[in-house]
């Protein structure tokens, strides 16, 4: 599988991370995933603008300007022969001695992979993930880091309870979004999402959504998930419907959740 | 730098971590930092049991034995010529294609490396961590695991702040541990450390502080710490003094942080 890995379409062997990585070390580092059409990256300012707001928390420095890192993405494309796909930009800190404090001048790193844009899911039968919480007093629940551990402990919880998706509370015990996205609900005729200050990743798809959908931020506690009249989780690569919560149906309509992702997705083509 | 990678004894290029290793991708991972002496790991024992545990809760399966870890720790280390050292032991779970759920049938990495003892370091001078907080609802903050970006954003804090370690408090404002390493308090002449329930880590030098020197559990808060008599930081490679936190000195009695650190290294020496 050929990756771009700091400036060369690499394969095999040549791909290689190094050890002493801090983004193998400590989770050191940043990612994107960002879907691509007829070659070329969707919304890549918008992710890009995201990856260098989580840089800056960070201290990484991001020495590639948006158009380099836009043609890597296309070569990239091209080399595999992809015109749809799911991009991975991944940053990290690059190699460094041990230690927790970051060296002063890091070589970071930045890998570009792609895949076959996945298809189209059926709605998602849900769980509240129990063993574990997003904690709204890190900065780090409003990057998209690659300490994504918390996500996969839900996501096994799930798998071990017979879903396929699950979704994770705040440390207060308020809705904050699904392993791989965030959470929408429809209530009262309104679009509803977290507040990025709950413990909430501002997803790309996510922000259009609110701009585009007259979607609103309000906290969303266990009760109104469970009495709203449909609900989805959105990422990058789409928007999927949430058939049922701990096996209980969300929304009285039949098919609700899958009727609110097509109007979202008429909006959407709209723009 | 030669490194123990899966069996082989390997250096340069063909210490190679996979891009799609899921403990870059995903700091899907674990570690342990464990002190050397005379070419043989010391107290191999714990810490492999702590990083069994760690992968239980991960669903990492371990395919190697005490033994084995133990050989390959002394093979490195001769290979090196290193007597005392620090290991580090990395286990993650390997490469994987996209997505949080872990694959059926991981194929797991474990790294093993080597560097100097670091020497003895001057007390500490410690900063309250503002920016970030560790997650006691998160079963993350017990094990050893390669999301270590919260105890980053306080390292950095502390070095901004013109410090040189920080210590991070639970989102209830207690206390837990350093970004180094676990936190002990004297108190009404007892040595006292957070619960590990407090979101603290049970390191293994903080298992032997609670064994050998008397040590309790308790939670500490913040008005507790400045009240101290004295104060210190434990890890696998040794005890530190804190001489101050936000610029406070710790303790009434000159060098007190000192007094207690040479009381338990003499209570552990004499076990």
């Amino acid at each position: 599988m050929t990756v771009w890995l700091n400036g060369n379409l690499v394969a095999g062997p040549a791909a290689r991370i190094d050890p002493a990585d801090r983004g193998f070390t400590l989770g050191d580092g940043l990612f994107e995933t960002i879907r691509a059409e007829a070659g070329q990256a969707v919304g890549l300012d918008r992710h890009l603008a995201r990856l260098r707001q989580g840089a800056a928390l960070l201290g990484i420095p991001v020495a590639w300007a948006d158009q380099a890192i836009g043609s890597a993405i296309e070569r990239l494309l091209a080399e595999l022969g992809l015109g749809s796909a799911a991009v991975r930009v991944t940053l990290t800190r690059g190699p460094a001695p041990r230690g927790v404090l970051p060296p002063a001048a890091p070589e970071p790193t930045l890998l570009i992979t792609a895949g076959p844009l996945p298809g189209p899911a059926a709605p998602a039968h849900a769980v509240l993930a129990t063993g574990t919480r997003r904690n709204e007093f890190s900065p780090l629940t409003r990057v998209k880091s690659l300490n994504f551990l918390d996500n996969v402990l839900a996501r096994r919880e799930a798998a071990e309870r017979g879903a396929d998706e699950a979704l994770l509370l705040n440390t207060r015990g308020d809705l904050t979004e699904a392993t791989i996205g965030n959470l929408f609900i429809e209530a009262g005729g309104q679009l509803v999402t977290p507040p990025v200050t709950d413990g909430v990743l501002p997803g790309v798809m996510r922000a259009r959504l609110l701009e585009v959908c007259g979607a609103v931020e309000r906290t969303i506690a266990p009760p109104d998930l469970f009495a709203a009249d449909a609900a989805l989780i959105s990422n990058a690569l789409g928007l999927r419907a949430i058939a049922s919560v701990d096996r209980r149906p969300i929304g009285s309509a039949p098919d609700g959740s899958l009727q609110l992702v097509a109007a979202c997705q008429a909006a959407l083509a709209g723009r």
